[in-house]
């Protein structure tokens, strides 16, 4: 039995998609101990709960020859100094890659291989980045405004959350003087 | 050897893609016996080699975990009533997708299996479409300003122009009255 085609809509402006089969909210609580500063999150968790980003699944077949596409906002804001971004992944398929495009906003993608090789580049709109195979890849949202980007990545990927989640990335980039700037992320560890 | 992440600009309004690798020009002499009305084709082809379409690759591992992006414009026209077109294919692999996301003007994304099962997308700007596997497919520009798309398929997915080249399209797609109208086409069969 043969798949049909299908489309959707894609608003470029707003990041919405439909009919999408799943809207996805990331709020800070789902990502404790993932930014670098305990006390601006837990002073932060006092008060509210903000959501950090969401991104609009389609259900595709998790199989290798199809694809899975994903669009994701991550809102603009702060935890002490360090800008909102994803919880980052690798996947769990790892030698297979990844396609981002640049919607609206300002943000960066870091990426960084298991052995801590690190790398970035800077997302606009109209920026297409390439990750290859066995990066693992986070996005930031360096802006003050709603950041949006399209993703495409091969159907039996998959996402490894769990190795980011004990390591962190290498670096982590807060505002400093209005600027982002790169820090060493003093938790990182190689994956032993 | 790990390869290193990349990045390049894609304009959404122009198509312009850049660094790329290989621009690819379409004109009708490449695509001689594939629209429906030959003598259109000698009459336009006796005065001028008319540009039908271009696109923009970057060279990727052909290989499973990659992916392959392309930008795709279609110029305004036609050959007799027919709309300029791509010359459309299956995948070498066929078991394997494509995502097709529209990004300026107005088209149509015709799809069919070997079977000759025909299904087709109308394509604008914000439209998302999914091939999956097994489904030839072609875009046709129905409008009057040049048509652009984006695309990203798997790396080893490869390209199976020759069945296509044998049998054409399910359908035809051409002007009647100022708008698009399918029509059988004549010279198709289902490959043996």
């Amino acid at each position: 039995m043969v798949m049909r085609p299908f489309s959707m809509y894609l608003n470029f402006k707003t990041g919405d998609l439909a009919p999408t089969d799943r809207i996805n909210i990331r709020k800070l609580s789902d990502m404790r101990g993932m930014f670098l500063d305990p006390d601006a999150e837990i002073l932060i968790l006092k008060k509210e709960d903000p959501i950090v980003y969401s991104f609009s699944e389609r259900t595709l077949p998790e199989e290798n020859g199809h694809l899975q596409l994903a669009i994701t906002t991550i809102l603009p804001g702060k935890i002490g100094e360090e800008y909102f971004m994803t919880k980052g992944h690798y996947h769990r398929r790892p030698d297979t890659s990844e396609v981002y495009l640049g919607m609206e906003g300002e943000g960066c993608l870091l990426m960084q291989t298991a052995d801590g090789d690190f790398d970035s580049i800077e997302i606009r709109k109209g920026v297409v980045a390439y990750i290859p195979p066995y990066w693992g890849h986070r996005m930031v949202n360096t802006g003050k405004t709603p950041f949006i980007f399209f993703a495409v990545y091969p159907g039996d990927a998959g996402h490894n959350y769990g190795d980011i989640e004990k390591t962190g990335f290498v670096k982590v980039l807060i505002e400093k003087e209005g600027k982002p700037l790169f820090l060493d992320n003093p938790k990182w560890r190689k994956m032993g």
